[in-house]
C-alpha cells in the first residue's frame, strides 16, 4: 500500500499520532516493568505505583480526587459504562428509567441510549439544537421529569465542532439531584476540564484524541454518583472497571494529558489562527460552501463545511491522492452511508449534508498545510461539481 | 522501590513479560501508521490492513472465520461480553433467563453471573466440582432446563490448573441448542485452540497470558450465536464492540499467539518438565504439603499447593524478599483475604486454603529457578510454622 511521498494530517479529531515522549514513557512497561499491579511482590507493586501516579496526574488536570478516575480502554467503553452504569444502578434503587441527552451525541452515547431504549425499557429525550448544533439549557430543564436518573451532553460535538454549556446544563442537573455526563473525547487535551467548574458529575476522556496511545480511555465519576460496574471480575478500579490494568497504556494517556494541558494555551492560540486561516480561505475560494458548527464557540481544531452538490466522500478520496487526510465527520461511521445524524438534527437538508468536509488540525500542522489545502481544494470541488448531476450548471 | 538484584519470576498466570519480538511487532503502530483504522485514506487503511491480518492470524490459530474473531480490551471484557451479551440476546428473543456455569470459574464469570442474578433477575446453577477441581459433564447435562440460554465452563482454570472437559460439555450444550462459551484465558498459548475440537460457540482470551501487551483481548463468536453488543456506538467489530481500535495492541496480540503456537509443542514439553520437577521437589522437601488441582489434567506451566498451618501471604512475602515473584491463587482477587472460593469449591477447608500458593513457569524460567525455589521455600513454610498459633508442634 503505497502511502504519498508528503502526508497532510487533517484528522486528529479522528485520532493522533502519538507523541514520542508518550512511548518513551510507555516504553519500560512492556519488558522490564510488566508485573500485574495487583500481585503484592515489588514487580507488581512498580505497577501499581506507576498507575498510582498516572491516576494522580489525571485526577490533578480535571480537579477531582484520585479515586474518582476510572480507567478504561477507549472513549466508547467510558461513554457506555457512565450511560449504562449510573442508568441501571438509578433503575436498582428505584430512581426510574428516563434519560435525557442531545441529538447530536457520538454514537457511543447515542447509540447506547437507543439500546437501553429498545432492550431494557429506558425511556429517551433526546434535545434538539439550534443551526450551530447547540443545546439550549432551557431545553433541559424543560425535559426534565420526576424520573429522570441521567442527564448526558457531550462537551464538544466531534464532527463540527461547537461546544456546549456544560457548566449551565450541568447546575441544571444538580438542582434536580440528576448525575450529569459530559462526553469531553474531543474536548480532552484542548479545553479546561475541572469538573467542579463544569458541574459534572461523570466525564469521558480517550488518550487517542491527544497524542496518546489507541486502546486506553478515562471515566470520572464523583464520588457518591450510582453507578453499576459493567465490566465484573476482579477488584480493579475499586470495583467498577474489572481487568488486568493496561499499565503502559495508562501510564501513555497520563503522559499524553499532562503534555497536552502543560501546553494547551499556546497550542490552541496556534491552531485557532490555522483554523481560522482555513476557514477564511475555503468560504472565500469555494462558492457555495458553508461552515458547519459555531462560528466562534469552536474547538479550537476544527474546521468543517458543507459544499452543496457534491458527495464529502468524493471529496476525501481526491485529497487522498494528494495526500491529504481528511473526513467527512466522524471516523466511527465512516463505513455508513447516510447522512450525518448531527448535519441533520442542525437543520441541513439531507441532500447538502452528504457534502460533508470536516478538517481538525493538530499539533505538526503549519501554514504552509493549511495553504496547500487552499491551493487544491476549490479545484477539487469545482471538478467534482462539473462531475454531479445535481448542480445546477449541469443541467 | 528497589528490586532484588536477581528476579524469578514464577507468576506467570497473572502476566507475563512482552516479547521483545511483540514490542517491535507494535513499535510502528504508535508513531507512524497511526490512522484510525476506520479511516478511508491510506493512513487508515494501512491501520485496517495491519487489524487485517492479525484477525486473520487469530482466527487461523483458532481455526475460525477472521469474522468470528471480536477484538476487545481484556479477558475480562471478554468473558462479560459473551456472558451479558448472549444472556440478554436470549432473553430479547424469549429463549429464557438460565444460565449454568461452574463454581471454579474465573471472577470475570463468576461475579458476572452475579450480577446477572442480582439485577437482572437471571438464574444461575453453579456446577460443582471433584476434588481435583473437574466438572463433570454429566452434571452439566443434569443442570440443562428447557430455558438454558447459556452455559460457560473455563478451559483450564486459573489457580489450580486443572484442564475441563470442554469438548464433551460442547457437545452436550450443542445437543441441546445452547450456546457454549469457554473461558481459556489460561490456556491460550499452551493448549490447542481448535473451536471445532472444543465445540464451543464463544471462547475468550488475553494477549498479556501469552508474551503480548496488557489492554488487548479476543472473543470469538460463532457465526449465528446470538450476541447483544455491550459496548455500543461507531461499527466497529462488525457491531458487536465499538470503540477506536487499539490497532498496536491488536497487532501485538497476534504476534504473540503466533508466536506461542508456532512453539507450543516444545515450550509445553520444556516448562511441564520444570512443572514436574518443582511438583517433586515440593512435595518431598515440605510437610503436609498437598499439590491442589488435578495430577495430570493440568496446565503445562501449573504447580499450585497448600501448606496446612500457615498464610500463602506470608509465604509471597518471604519469596519477594528473596526476588521470587508468586501468587497465592488469582492476582485479581488478591485484594482479598477471603480463601478462594476455587480451593473451597474442592473441599479443601477453609484454614487449609488459607495456605495456597501458585507457582507458574514461562518461557524464561530455567532449571536452577526451580532448584532455587526448592532450596528456599522448606525454610520459609518450616520457618512460618514455627510462627504460627495453628501448627501443632506450637500447641
Amino acid at each position: 500500500m503505497e502511502r504519498p511521498a508528503k502526508v497532510i494530517y487533517l484528522d486528529h479529531a479522528a485520532t493522533t499520532a502519538v507523541d514520542p515522549r508518550v512511548v518513551e514513557a510507555m516504553q519500560p512497561y512492556w519488558t522490564e516493568r510488566y508485573g500485574n499491579a495487583s500481585s503484592i511482590y515489588s514487580l507488581g507493586r512498580e505497577a501499581a505505583q506507576a498507575m498510582a501516579s498516572a491516576r494522580a496526574t489525571v485526577a490533578d488536570i480535571l480537579h477531582c480526587e484520585p479515586k474518582e478516575i476510572i480507567f478504561t480502554s477507549c472513549g466508547s467503553e467510558s461513554d457506555n459504562l457512565a450511560l449504562r452504569g449510573v442508568a441501571f444502578a438509578q433503575r436498582h434503587r428505584g430512581k426510574g428509567h428516563h434519560i435525557i441527552t442531545s441529538s447530536i451525541e457520538h454514537h457511543a452515547v447515542s447509540h447506547t441510549c437507543e439500546q437501553l431504549e429498545k432492550y431494557f425499557d429506558f425511556e429517551v429525550t433526546y434535545l434538539p439544537v439550534d443551526r450551530y448544533a447547540m443545546v439550549d439549557p432551557d431545553e433541559v430543564r424543560r425535559a426534565i421529569r420526576d424520573d429522570t436518573v441521567l442527564i448526558s451532553v457531550m462537551t464538544a460535538n466531534n464532527e463540527v465542532g461547537t461546544i456546549q454549556p456544560i457548566a449551565e446544563i450541568g447546575r441544571i442537573a444538580h438542582e434536580r439531584g440528576i448525575p450529569f455526563h459530559t462526553d469531553a473525547v474531543q474536548a480532552g487535551g484542548a479545553l479546561p476540564l475541572d469538573v467542579n467548574d463544569l458541574h459534572v458529575d461523570l466525564l469521558s476522556l480517550s488518550a487517542h484524541k491527544f497524542y496518546g496511545p489507541k486502546g486506553v480511555g478515562v471515566l470520572y465519576v464523583r464520588k457518591g454518583t450510582p453507578l453499576l460496574s459493567m465490566q465484573t471480575g476482579g477488584a480493579h478500579e475499586r470495583k467498577r472497571r474489572a481487568g488486568t490494568e493496561n499499565v503502559a497504556g495508562i501510564v501513555g494517556l497520563a503522559t499524553a494529558l499532562k503534555l497536552a494541558y502543560d501546553h494547551a494555551a499556546e497550542n490552541n492560540a496556534r491552531i485557532t489562527a490555522l483554523r481560522e486561516r482555513l476557514i477564511r480561505g475555503v468560504l472565500e475560494s469555494i462558492p457555495d460552501a458553508q461552515l458547519t458548527g459555531h462560528p466562534t464557540q469552536r474547538l479550537p481544531n476544527n474546521a468543517s463545511f458543507v459544499f452543496k452538490y457534491i458527495e464529502g466522500e468524493s471529496i476525501l478520496i481526491n485529497l487522498d491522492l494528494l495526500g491529504i487526510c481528511a473526513s467527512s465527520g466522524s471516523a466511527c461511521s465512516s463505513a455508513s452511508l447516510e447522512p450525518s445524524h448531527v448535519l441533520l438534527a442542525m437543520g441541513i437538508p439531507a441532500e447538502v449534508a452528504h457534502g460533508s468536509l470536516r478538517l481538525t488540525l493538530g499539533r505538526e500542522n503549519t501554514e504552509e498545510d493549511v495553504d496547500y489545502v487552499l491551493q487544491v481544494l476549490p479545484g477539487i470541488v469545482k471538478k467534482l461539481r462539473m462531475m454531479s448531476p445535481l448542480y445546477p450548471g449541469n443541467k
